[in-house]
């Protein structure tokens, strides 16, 4: 297969995991990466913690808890309950399945592997045949300036306070002196389409776009660019996009986040139930594409992927 | 109780925590301090890992594992297997139960709290009323010289290589800039009595007395410091002490304790089987103290230490 049938999809967690394993299902894997966030990750107990990459690499293995888009199935909780004994911390939740993950990250990263290696190992060991590369393998940590209590980290707002408060702002350390990964300029430069998944734009994209050379190669293959809106009917299907829409100034739907990616995507796809905002998308100067974006089954994921694929042209020749 | 009846134990792992649970069991917990051996610690997976001081730790709470004397009874290996699928390593074998231990000592010591105010959590947290304390907060590896192989990690030589290769040197990295924890010094200078426990006396106790200052506390109250052997009928009961005793030039049995201890000890208690050894040990300058020294039950470690109570003078009036 040659080269130019690639496809590039820059993820967050659940809803890109989800979106990624609709399309491994019906293109071929190895000609699929996946430029996943590592804005959210973070060190607890000593060990690093990359949840969008597991989120990734558990959905894409068939690992994934169905009843959480994140996290093992049949995962126990051996450690976290003696952990608790101890009076020790245990409000990440961290699985003993999970846990044996983040000691294997973190021996390979202090033996001097990349996050970009550890990922491709992890991968390999899987069975897992896409590419998955960090945006990044330089720290960049999100932090939310939320109501009341000023700067805090991510994993604070979204675990330990279950994203219930207000932000008023976002920032990305260390974003500035962060390059991107390796071969994640060239997967983007060389792939046929690029695909934004459904996450977050505020937590989940913006903290890869913002990677120097990122949004700029974006800007450059608009035409290819295709972004696909986390939000249906006002609301995200999973976690505080939508609020954060609001409280960040933007509108509270698909058309706030046309306003969001309509300089570096020709096309967002938005669901079926606001087909009503597909004009005003339009006028944002983004194409719109309506159909069923819900990826409550791998069927309907896949569905949702053909039809990104047909927006960029590569759905006929290579359904599966 | 007053403070003169007080007695801290110099400690290893599974042979002072066995002689520390017998001790424990006929004498005011209050009045007993341990100062164990952190020159084993290590990290792995990003963990910090303290051999002794969780195997005092676990001994004293009753949480160890009968069949080893070190690692946690009724522990699974959930995280373990895992990794092992994962391609990671898992040559030491933590257990489920012990990363817990791990990762709040990690998460701790992460924010800025001392190994000392970890054990002092743990003991607290566990119901175990004697101080534990580590050796120093400082950093000191030991490392061993071990034939055809040059310098290796003391965890390398005892876990992933099981002791089986002959030691020719010694040495414990960071030592001559280690100072010794807090009250380390202040419980070896107030307690009535001092013992050093049947632990490995290179590995185990050397690494405790060459920290700044301790051996010398020793020397001025030899006259209060019992030392038990750990070696009996020329075999160290666990470990390669007794090799150890050849391979660096010394004799393979309680003589060549004698001539590690005897400027720093007063008596040495050697084993029943050992008595014809007795004027030997007196040659070399120490009392010697004949008794049953193998602790295969908690009765008998509790024989053995009303024994050494005995020795210092403090048994009819403490034995509880």
């Amino acid at each position: 297969m040659s080269e130019d049938r690639q496809i590039t999809v820059i993820a967050g967690g659940v809803g890109a995991a989800k979106f990624l394993r609709g399309l491994l299902g019906i293109y071929p894997n190895e000609l699929v990466t996946a430029v996943v966030n590592v804005a959210d990750d973070f060190r607890l107990h000593g060990l690093a913690i990359s949840p969008d990459l597991d989120t990734v690499t558990y959905t894409l293995s068939e690992q994934v808890n169905p009843a959480t888009g994140w996290g093992r199935v049949g995962e126990t909780w051996r450690v976290r309950d003696e952990l608790e004994r101890l009076g020790g911390q245990t409000w990440f939740n961290l699985g003993d399945l999970d846990l044996a993950l983040h000691l294997y990250r973190t021996q390979r990263l202090d033996e001097g592997a990349t996050l970009t290696q550890v990922s491709l190992e992890i991968c390999t060991r899987l069975g897992i045949k896409a590419q998955v590369l960090p945006a990044s393998n330089q720290e960049i940590h999100t932090q939310l300036k939320v109501q009341g209590q000023g700067w805090i980290d991510f994993q604070d707002y979204f675990v330990a306070q279950q994203h219930n408060v207000a932000v008023e702002d976002l920032r990305f350390e260390g974003i500035a002196s962060a390059s991107p990964g390796p071969e994640v300029i060239s997967s983007l430069k060389e792939s046929d389409a690029i695909v934004i998944a459904p996450s977050n734009p505020f937590v989940s994209i913006k903290p890869i776009l913002e990677i120097s050379g990122i949004a700029a190669v974006l800007r450059e293959r608009r035409q290819e660019v295709v972004a696909i809106s986390p939000i249906v009917g006002g609301a995200a299907l999973k976690g505080p996009a939508s609020r954060m829409l609001e409280e960040l100034g933007f509108e509270r739907n698909s058309v706030g986040i046309a306003s969001l990616y309509k300089d570096i995507a020709r096309t967002l796809v938005i669901d079926e139930v606001d087909s009503d905002l597909s004009q005003r998308v339009e006028s944002e100067g983004m194409r719109a594409l309506v159909t069923n974006t819900i990826m409550d089954t791998p069927t309907r994921a896949a569905a949702l992927a053909s039809a990104v694929l047909a927006e960029v042209s590569l759905a006929e020749e290579d359904q599966q």
